[in-house]
């Protein structure tokens, strides 16, 4: 195996624009694949990334971790792909053999985090290079170039009938969204459910409470332009809190005779997470934290939610085992049981891949999909 | 029936002692009980109502929580009590029919909710009156007097075999602590609890949690003198804050490679809340909240704490439906199964309660029972 060349869009530092660059991709090394990305979606964690906001960002990156593509090569001891799979990155791996894998009660795999959260391969170095320089990974991921290096448990082999293109998008914000309402959750038939924040996640989210069974499914958003398609996934009304006098809490628990059986938070704010518990139901309502706040932000409430039986509690990834569980949604969606493609609003080249950072901040877009050839 | 003359503590306002007055006990009304009261136990919720530091106290009541009796005569329609029956009288009352005691999900039956709330019996009228004046009832319980009227669904009948003197501690403070191990956290065997605040509510969430099989039960208090009491009722180990110089979440989750799988707060002290919640382990630890904290005060928390798989929760009057489990617990203690003796410090006489919230306040005593007699 050899370096390969390839083009990539590298975040050279904070608020800077993504460069398209001719970077090199090293061989996958013990345990390691390089993939030819086909696909990739852009989510707000990678904007996030790139506006500095994160003090733990490190530059240059490649970012990205919504991707579909090809396993080109595999490094020594893989066994479980091969050249040729289909495959998505997994930003959170499943190593199946960690106390968080075994333990069947989370799917936060932490046996590389370590070194991922530092943007490193597991062994503690980089396979990217540009300009003579290495460039740190991302998420374990890196999607946004051509190639990419990711370790073999970072990554879910799917059906090979499905569409890079479409199912690369649940290598995080459908998954997220969908899997907080039907893993976290636990939705069960009947139940009232409220959405905060009506992005590609709170779609999903309805999607999943749809699934569930759900009785009403109230979305909330102040951009009243997003609740029909919220209509379209499933949601049975829609609420904007600008045109309501009183607290958004205080207007729920008025409309469904005491609160939300359950609430999910997709917008990161840390008052709508205060408003999302506080419209539960007492005695059993549970509100699912999805959202990803600011940095050094803090939640709060009166205890007295609590201990009058109200759950708060969080998801990521939707509490997905990538390997696992993202091949069987691949297969929900080749059988039409999981929308993938109503969720895609925008198509680009890796080449205009600035633009899907535009749209997706002036909220005409719901999902981005990058191809990535700049043709 | 007639109105009955006995003698009860009664409370003419705040920051007062309790005055032994002789008060008038009127009948029982449809769907009420009245009941001899032989013993009460206190507890800080009583002297919370004291401090008029709660804006919703009102005067004159009487206070008491933790009764055990015998039921002296029956209003009408009362189908499942009578005369004779030994019982112990529930601040949560079990309906058995509103949407919160069908729903499977909860023991907070809210049916009189809002009478109670109000110091007065569900037609929103009262039993009691002293020197011509009506008396405010108190969590729908009032056990600091001889004879107390309380509604049929507030009452747990119990084995007569059980002496009154100590199951009456069942009304709050061990129920509390004991079900939010057995029934809000459902802790499992080789689990890691930890639980702060040993006191009787403490002490029985260690006694939970050790029914419940757990491997490893860390008491934390700062009163060291409580230690041992706590490893007698199954802490395997206990740890004063005071002795810790980094932050006792952080010592905890060193010292548990990783963090703990349950926490209770048993102090009512928000910063203990927080602590308890980000001493769980990633992906899965549960914090309970049994602990009232002050009028207004707020619990905060880093929202990724939730994001990252734990889950914040709380629970009252340990999850107990109490018509239905209480007798079960009393038949428990009956076989030897469920400590209650062993929570007793302290023994008065009616006319020697205000003695009971001194010793309660100074940190001596775990529980103290109310002869209701006055020699």
């Amino acid at each position: 195996m050899s370096i390969i060349n390839c083009l990539a869009a590298v975040c050279w530092g904070p608020r800077q624009p993504l460069a398209i660059e001719e970077i090199e991709v090293h061989p996958p090394r013990r345990g390691e694949v390089r993939i030819q990305v086909l696909y990739t979606g852009v989510c707000h964690t990678d904007a996030f990334y790139m506006s500095g906001e994160d003090p733990e960002s490190q530059f240059p990156a490649i970012l990205g971790h919504e991707g579909g593509g090809i396993v080109e090569s595999v490094g020594e001891d893989v066994t479980s792909l091969q050249p040729g799979d289909h495959v998505i990155p997994l930003y959170i791996p499943e190593c199946r053999n960690c106390k968080f894998c075994k333990s069947g009660k989370t799917n936060l795999c932490s046996i590389i985090r370590d070194t991922q959260g530092r943007g490193l391969m597991p062994d503690g170095t980089s396979r990217f290079y540009c300009k003579g320089q290495p460039v740190f990974h991302f998420m374990g991921t890196s999607t946004f170039s051509q190639y990419t290096v990711v370790a073999e448990i970072s990554v879910a082999k799917v059906n090979q009938a499905a569409d890079l293109g479409k199912v690369c998008l649940l290598g995080c914000g459908i998954t997220t969204g969908y899997g907080a309402a039907m893993n976290t959750l636990k939705i069960e038939p009947g139940a009232n459910v409220a959405i905060w924040g009506l992005g590609g996640v709170g779609l999903a989210a309805i999607m999943g409470a749809k699934e569930a069974g759900a009785a009403r499914i109230i979305g909330i958003d102040m951009n009243p332009r997003k609740f029909s398609r919220a209509i379209e996934f499933g949601a049975t009304e829609c609420i904007n809190p600008k045109d309501i006098e009183r607290p958004i809490q205080q207007h729920l628990t008025s409309i469904t005779d005491g609160g939300l059986d359950y609430t999910i938070e997709c917008i990161g704010n840390v008052n709508t997470m205060r408003a999302a518990l506080e419209s539960c139901h007492k005695g059993w309502g549970k509100s699912c934290i999805i959202g990803v706040a600011g940095i050094g932000q803090e939640i709060s409430t009166r205890p007295f939610q609590l201990v009058t039986g109200r759950v708060w509690c969080g998801s990521a990834f939707g509490g997905v085992k990538g390997r696992t569980m993202i091949p069987q949604y691949v297969d929900k969606y080749l059988s039409g049981q999981l929308k993938v493609d109503e969720f895609i609003t925008h198509h680009f080249n890796l080449n205009e891949i600035n633009q899907s950072f535009h749209v997706m901040e002036e909220g005409s877009c719901i999902r981005a999909v990058i191809t990535m050839t700049t043709n």
